[in-house]
């Protein structure tokens, strides 16, 4: 649904750039801002056409650091998404991926088989939007 | 800090209501609904005296199903915080003791050690506030 939200509609990639990945050694950058540093390059790549803006932003720390590396995705009116278990060599294409269809709908709830896998499986939480009623939150 | 925020301050305190417990026979009610029942009671039943607004919504699934039950707290310019592990019949006093040093700041973010221990040990994931610049989230 595209509604005509104002502000003008943007998407927040948060990117913790601490985080480590389990049983891998300690590199001179951390996985977490080597994920950072990928995402960033590959979102400043992409002419993405009318969707919805996306704005990278580093954080120290989303708390899920059993699970790193991790990122949360967010927007207004959207419902927040946290993700771990990503890998900055592997993860960055699923990722956008699943970033463009967050961003193609209006409450950021995307049908389940439409996810990638690594979104599928790698979910630590989600939040509601703070615009929800009540009755939204649980119909 | 109280920077004289407006709109009026407010804390939300979402708590999923279909949340099992592991190990846990099913009984007529889910856990998280019990949750929710019981925090909404302790809640209504408490005099703030000038702390920010609790409001209890209900939620269909915080995406923490397997640390069920799960709730998660936020608030105007407030880091959100998602936490799991949670008992409908053990947790409340301590959720309110968390959710009432939560609201003493104006960010969210209270130090490790004052945080109640079930805080500690069952936080899922935190998610920066919309309103901070990327220095912030970094420094």
């Amino acid at each position: 649904m595209e509604d005509g939200r104002s502000p003008p509609d943007e998407l927040l990639l948060y990117v913790c750039v601490t985080c480590r990945k389990a049983g891998e050694p300690e590199g001179d950058m951390r996985p977490g801002a080597l994920l950072h540093r990928a995402l960033r390059a590959a979102v400043n790549a992409t002419d993405e056409k009318g969707g919805p803006a996306i704005r990278v932003e580093p954080v120290e720390c989303l708390s899920g650091c059993k699970r790193g590396c991790t990122i949360a995705i967010s927007g207004p009116g959207r419902w927040t998404y946290v993700y771990g278990d990503l890998d900055p060599a592997t993860s960055v294409d699923s990722i956008l991926d699943g970033l463009r269809r967050y961003g193609a709908t209006a409450n950021g709830l995307v049908p389940w088989r439409e996810r990638p896998e690594a979104f599928r499986k790698g979910t630590l939480a989600r939040i509601p939007p703070f615009s929800l009623t009540s009755s939204d939150r649980t119909s």
